[in-house]
């Protein structure tokens, strides 16, 4: 069963092309270099190919470690600007908690930021007795998602992108945890709803079950803003490297987080996966959570930060309610990039990251 | 051409599951929920499916995120054992430096170890020109290749593993960066050829490349022996996260990487690295380097470092030459996957992981 039973994998060559999607095989058949290499699969004519052969291949067959092949990041309307991350203060009363964000955001804007990143459940405690009671209609809008009317007007009125952390959203019958992101004009540019829920237990330390109440989003979010190409994940998204690299995969520069990590969590894992997933991806990642309240039933661990493609943390803060102000420079992605070619050297023989719905929409666009 | 492009997505459930692989299409038609929730990507009727069903839709897709399907480790002939990272001094003469090792290997094998790893290139100084001329004929054995002689005599006679670090291979015209494990009766179980090429330019801190003289490998390597399932990576093979995550899917314990990062990528990344694949894995992750030696071409950044499961460092060392001695409990394995159930929390509807060789492998087995 294991690829070190050579036996099994002698019979490679003649099955493994059936086995692939009809896109895998269209790449193929147009790619001869990597057809050969799959078909001596494991077992190269040692006498036949050189070694500068060899590494041609290796290269042909980098581009199908993705499937659809990887997009370079496009030119980014911006190259250096600021972002700010809003480590807010979050209270049990709504009204304030607009009023509040509303209050960063401005002080934010005026210190030159042109991307605000929000928390994850800035609106409403973290809890799921409180997400019923806090949720908002994003789709119906105005006085039916007062959140998400308040980030409309700053941006537009600002012009700053917005990547709104998160609010509990009520669809029909269903809630979500929901991030906006709007663009410069004011517009709702995309809508990301947390794909995979917080549901762990950690005897005696954390226990929670986001899926008691709410529903898990249908797709990954990625979006053309301003100030760059920026996928969406919230909080324990982060912890699936697939949608990182997915992400990287459609040409992102820069992903964002809201998160809002614990006191058994935050310490094991949060800077970790964050610096892991720029390093392996090669972008910016920010992360944005609640300041830590030590009087409510989840306490967040805070520590937003901004972290470099080399997985280098550039800003970051404690546990207090605080506005993390730091540069952003996308040609540093490339210049990464070319340092440690990563692009080049997956080995898409041995592995392929498929992208379910990219896959479809490419097939058929 | 993004998956926010609606006009898109929505013409994703009449191709999709042709665009998907026959092995893919295969679980499609025995599992109905993952068929419909993949008809209806990104749109779900919002009220027609329950929360508790669009949740065991999300549990059922989970299996699909791994393609062949994930296999749990299976039980370990050892559930705690000893482990001993020799971070061996390498000199110029391969003579002395087999005997400091075998001298080495002794002294952890008398101190419990039950499992020794090795550190890269510790028969040969790491530089593309010694590689040539230290290499030897690992398949010819004997006197072609004392270095491999000399593990699978300690070995046998110590009842020990060895996770032979790496050593200079000579096969054909061809060379290659090459690790052996050798079982406890002194069998020469499994070889991995380093799979990723070390070629990197940081234009004035670092620029090598491998493959000027080595040619890579051409399978991944996962090997079951007295202390557990163990995959092999060496050292650039450890950047790629996907290897890691094949190993995981096949069952890994543990996976061992020998390898030289240097006093540029070592202080960025040696350290983030182990504990991202062993985070987000779930499982052990064992690396050993060679000592520092400011005197070479190539300066190791030493820091050998066992990892548990949750990513967190049970021991490591400076860069001097040292015995790592640690206690592996495999039984940790189940509790951290037990706590963050990362294995039924993947959307195997939004992205797959595809072992090439595995699904050939399982498809033709």
């Amino acid at each position: 069963m294991l690829s070190s039973s050579s036996a099994q994998i002698r019979t490679l060559h003649s099955s493994i092309s059936h086995s692939l999607s009809p896109k895998i095989r269209s790449y193929l058949s147009k790619n001869s270099t990597l057809r050969a290499r799959i078909s001596s699969c494991g077992f190269p004519p040692t006498s036949i190919r050189s070694i500068s052969s060899a590494t041609t291949t290796i290269m042909a067959s980098a581009e199908e470690a993705r499937v659809p092949p990887a997009i370079p990041p496009p030119t980014p309307p911006v190259t250096k600007f600021k972002i700010a991350l809003c480590q807010l203060a979050v209270t049990t009363d709504k009204e304030k908690n607009i009023a509040h964000a509303r209050h960063i955001i401005e002080g934010a804007a005026a210190k030159g930021a042109k991307l605000i990143l929000l928390p994850e459940i800035w609106n409403s405690p973290y809890s799921n007795d409180s997400f019923p009671v806090y949720a908002e209609d994003i789709d119906a809008g105005g006085d039916a998602s007062p959140s998400t009317a308040m980030l409309s007007e700053l941006s537009r009125s600002l012009k700053i992108t917005i990547v709104g952390g998160s609010i509990p959203e009520r669809s029909g019958d269903r809630l979500y945890n929901t991030c906006c992101v709007f663009d410069t004009d004011g517009t709702l540019k995309a809508k990301h709803r947390k794909i995979h829920l917080f549901d762990i237990d950690i005897p005696g330390k954390m226990t929670f079950k986001e899926s008691k109440t709410l529903t898990a989003g249908e797709t990954p979010t990625i979006v053309d803003t301003d100030v760059g190409r920026i996928g969406i994940g919230i909080c324990y998204d982060i912890r699936f490297q697939e949608l990182a690299a997915i992400y990287a995969a459609r040409g992102a520069h820069l992903i964002c987080y809201p998160g809002a990590f614990n006191m058994t969590t935050g310490p094991l894992h949060w800077e970790l996966l964050q610096r892991a997933r720029a390093a392996d991806c090669q972008l910016y990642v920010a992360t944005c959570s609640p300041a830590r309240d030590t009087g409510s039933s989840y306490v967040a661990w805070g520590h937003s930060t901004l972290v470099g493609p080399f997985g280098e943390v550039l800003a970051t803060t404690e546990h207090d309610e605080a506005i993390v102000i730091s540069e952003i420079d996308y040609s540093l992605i490339e210049q990464r990039r070319t340092y440690l070619p990563f692009q080049t050297q997956r080995r898409g023989d041995l592995y392929q990251l498929v992208d379910v719905q990219r896959l479809g929409s490419t097939k058929t666009g």
